[in-house]
């Protein structure tokens, strides 16, 4: 039974998943660390964790259970950390949004009956905005949570029996678990989650550019209009990982929207246009 | 003072508009005209209208306004129409989506002091799906309803008056009045509405194709993916129309976007992309 977990990144998904644990009953203890102090500060006051680490190593060590709440190349230097100093007595467990080099690596450092375990997972749940204050108990409630388990994996029976558990977990805290394979859940949300994001971005910025100081904008732009832009408010610092760790999917989807948009734009006279828009209606009827 | 209205077309913004109109205390006679009688005897059901009108342009001399809510081409030919039977004691308004065909076709029609009046309008309103049924009486609510009068227009008097009253009816209803050029509405409304709807079309058309039949797609997608092709659901029968009345801006506002997209997509991995995604960020913090 998992007594013992340390959160490693008090952001919005790291504060979210402290506060969702002690509303689904957690009990047991949850040490905090974050880069910077005020982050982690936040957590603690709004009661997603009970402590603030101040050496990440040492309270990885003192848990059973590690979740990684940071970006994707912040993931892999954690691993690559822990790997010298946990025991298969421990779990980790991530939240990251690619899932191809993480589960590599953890197949390389972890998951065996020698290693720690390691169990790659992605809520399906965010917000265009990050931060411990924006953190909620409710945040993974009706989400899909993935996990990325490589059926090859041999794990120790105590990290078996932790991953096993932190499922039982996900699930309180009111996320639907699927388990999909690595390579096929980086092109799926290349399509679904990532080109929606990058074309949000491109919208915004060219909007921007185009009608950002035009006064009546305010005054024109509808629900349709907040609705295409409302991801343009993502950091950076988020996608950023998430670009180089899933170049090729994304590149092949923006390339194919750009050509998609050249044929409408073509066929704005033609009748073409009707079929795309029904094509279009498809996707949305299902 | 107005006591009689026609509406021409009682679909989602007739049907919205009469039934607003009563919400607001209109007490007149309101006729409707559809060119299905199902949907004419929705919106009777529904409160939207008094009587079906079975002669429309009968119906629209016995009124003093008359409200077309009809696609933009159809807007076009009741323009034609109406300018043969009705007298300066009557004003024509209209809901439709691009304004620089009607408010030229409004110059040559009507507007001097021997004819009737035209109020060029277009209430930023709406829903993804059309039909009286959606009929709502707060879809004007919070809107802003544009008008695209041409200064050097000389109305008779009465048709004068009765665009003043039309004026307080929209207020009335709960939208918040805009005047604007119609050339600038046009280019306007290319970027910040027909660019996003035409987006979300070819997004989810692309969609449809690459994984609308991957039964892990229900459960991976979520809010940014319905968000960003909610609009896919829009029909082709209100958007043919607006392509061909507001092509060069459209086509322009595309052509912006590929470069934009490909720009983004040759950058995935340089700090290019930083400042896309703060080109982006600015957007939306206006």
């Amino acid at each position: 039974m998992i007594e013992r977990i340390a959160i490693f990144g008090t952001g919005l998904l790291g504060t979210s998943a402290g506060l969702a644990l002690r509303a689904a009953g957690f009990s047991g203890s949850i040490i905090g660390w974050n880069r910077s102090a005020e982050g982690a500060q936040a957590a603690l006051a709004m009661g997603a964790i009970d402590t603030a680490a101040i050496h990440p190593l040492q309270a990885a060590r003192e848990s059973q259970v590690v979740l990684l709440a940071v970006p994707i190349y912040a993931t892999l230097d954690w691993m690559e950390q822990l790997s010298g100093v946990l025991s298969p007595d421990h779990l980790i467990t991530d939240v990251g949004s690619t899932k191809a080099q993480i589960t590599t690596a953890a197949t390389r450092l972890f998951n065996t009956p020698e290693h720690a375990g390691f169990l790659p997972g992605h809520p399906m749940a965010g917000k265009e905005r990050g931060g411990a204050d924006l953190g909620d108990a409710n945040l993974f409630r009706g989400a899909v949570w993935l996990f990325t388990d490589d059926p090859a994996w041999q794990r120790s029976s105590t990290s078996a029996t932790l991953a096993y558990d932190w499922r039982q977990w996900v699930q309180a805290m009111g996320s639907k678990i699927v388990d999909i394979d690595a390579a096929r859940h980086d092109e799926l949300v290349g399509w679904v989650s990532h080109l929606p994001q990058f074309v949000a971005t491109a919208l915004s910025a060219l909007l921007e550019d185009q009608v950002g100081d035009a006064p009546e904008l305010k005054l024109v732009g509808g629900r349709a209009l907040r609705e295409m832009t409302r991801l343009g408010a993502s950091p950076y610092s988020m996608w950023r990982d998430i670009a180089y760790t899933n170049t090729e999917a994304i590149d092949a989807a923006l390339q194919a929207l750009e050509q998609r948009l050249a044929h409408l734009r073509e066929n704005l006279k033609t009748p073409e246009l009707r079929d795309e828009f029904e094509q279009a209606n498809r996707f949305r009827r299902e």
